[in-house]
């Protein structure tokens, strides 16, 4: 099968969504764009950086780079409407690996209401994806970084530090063929296919949500983006976050771990505690966002914070404390080192 | 400088655009999409693949990333609006070398009347780009690949060549420190930064063009995706395409030329006389379209051949002939193979 005939398979497993007009095929796709502006973010995917072959299937790896750009879309508040993708892979692939990850990228888009609509195809030594996601308004003001205002409470919807708590599982070896309990192999799959709550967004933007981001770094370190665009101090709240559970299992198991002793955990490795992993854990690709006080939160939008005025000079993360207090150690972490 | 440091540095380079009501800095872009709907398109460049560290500067890399997804907009009949650019540079390369990438694309989408409002950055083995680009049809129809009709006239803007001619000069190893005449400096320059006619795109669309393509693999293997999509046959009339000048001196140049017996020319290393390099060199992004018999074409659309009704089984590719036969060899060449 040639670059042409892979493409050709890839555009049949793509479908194009209701709203393109042009798909894929020609030098351009065509998108309806129903309310007059258009939302549009791109993210590279790299492997050994950003994902592992023997860790996550070409399905995995296709969800995930759909997850990452359309979280982005939702985090502004809008409905995602289409993909671009641009993929490299390696000569001695077996072909039908990039179809599977064609549909995990279109199932995941699909969740997300998106078609797959263009892309570009090439060899490489590795693998890389660079995934555009464009989405639309629907008339609503994008809900930005910077407008998180004193007195605000934080929200947050969707998990967090599950992706982290599957990494740690996976670094530490536990292997899922045999994973020892639901939970545990939960927390890996949630590091696999990550599923961002992305009808959130548009919810949160029609709430009233003064400004969201999507956690991609780090509960921590997404908030200080929003405290250094909005020029404000968030303070979290601990007792308010979930580590009971799955994460407090994962925790526990990885303590008690005989770990093989032909395998090293590298020094650069996930933390390895359930609050850690809900503080500073990325790749979720939940929503948290700043509303005023008095709005009437729906359920999935749990309340884990207060927006205060900056002032005082704190370490770690500029402008964002836990129960009143800067936290120790960095506030997020990047992917394999 | 850190990453953030370095895409700081990005931004202030890469102006966002009169369309851009949010640029880069957020989870994502907000660009106007006036008509109603938004046209994009990818495409991923790599390193030793689609340029060579050592034949371009950063800031050329910059201009070929941004004209080969500005064209693929121009092509559609479409006006640029925005770029979106995801970059991984190794970490050992200097940090101006970014920064000057960054100029070249800010340059290049300016004078398509683009911004650049969003990107990603990651570290990577070798430089990869992944550039999308976005535009707005104000109105027209889009000009597909598939509306070429029998009776139609095969018209061109931009030049066609000169980007195969810049490179076969350069893999003869002609430097440019010294070039021999203004002609072939002129031909290298065209292989680095090549200068597509973009608002040729949008006046064939209103001229009534019935297809339309950039050039981007080479006239010939450009014009069997029209005559394919379109259901026609193509015939280019050689008489009509220009090898005088620059092109036919850098062919004898290169007849000519006593090579560095250190120095051997790959056996799969592009054509080099003048013909072959109008009829299969890519990269010039120039537009071939179809136009009725009877368009009253502006002085830069050249006249280059004829459709035809689709019959008859002719070798080479499918659908397109040069003076009424199929033309021997490749009707396109990739790059760096």
């Amino acid at each position: 099968m040639g670059e042409w005939g892979v493409i050709a398979a890839l555009t049949g497993r793509m479908p194009a969504g209701p709203l393109t007009s042009v798909g894929i095929g020609d030098d351009a796709a065509v998108i309806a764009a129903p309310s007059g502006s258009v939302v549009a973010a791109v993210d590279l995917l790299l492997e050994d950086r950003h994902f592992r072959r023997d860790w996550s299937s070409a399905y995995d790896i296709g969800v995930k780079a759909a997850a990452r750009s359309l979280a982005d879309i939702a985090a502004m508040g809008a409905v995602n409407t289409a993909l671009l993708v641009a993929l490299a892979v390696p000569g001695a692939l077996a072909a039908s690996w990039p179809l599977e990850l064609a549909d995990g990228l279109a199932a995941e888009a699909a969740r997300a209401g998106a078609g797959i609509v263009g892309g570009d195809t090439a060899r490489a030594d590795s693998v890389l994806l660079s995934v555009t996601a464009l989405g639309d308004l629907d008339g609503r003001r994008p809900v930005l970084r910077s407008g998180a205002r004193p007195g605000d409470v934080i929200a947050v919807a969707g998990p967090l530090g599950r992706s982290a708590a599957g990494l740690a599982l996976l670094s530490a070896g536990v292997a899922d063929e045999r994973p020892t309990s639901e939970a545990l192999a939960g927390l890996i799959a949630a590091h696999r296919r990550p599923s961002p709550p992305y009808e959130a967004g548009p919810e949160a933007a029609t709430l009233g949500a003064t400004a969201m981001i999507d956690v991609s770094d780090g509960l921590l370190a997404d908030l200080g983006h929003i405290a250094d665009a909005s020029g404000v101090a968030l303070d979290v709240d601990s007792s308010s976050l979930v580590t009971a559970g799955p994460l407090s299992e994962a925790a526990a198991f990885l303590r008690s771990q005989k770990f093989d002793s032909s395998r090293t955990v590298p020094a650069d490795s996930p933390p390895r505690t359930a609050l850690e992993w809900v503080l500073t854990g990325g790749e979720d690709h939940s929503l948290v966002a700043t509303f005023p006080a008095s709005t009437q939160l729906p359920s999935r939008w749990r309340v884990i914070g207060q927006v205060r005025a900056a002032g005082g000079s704190v370490a770690g993360v500029a402008g964002v404390t836990v129960d009143g207090v800067p936290h120790a150690g960095p506030a997020g972490w990047q992917h394999f080192r």
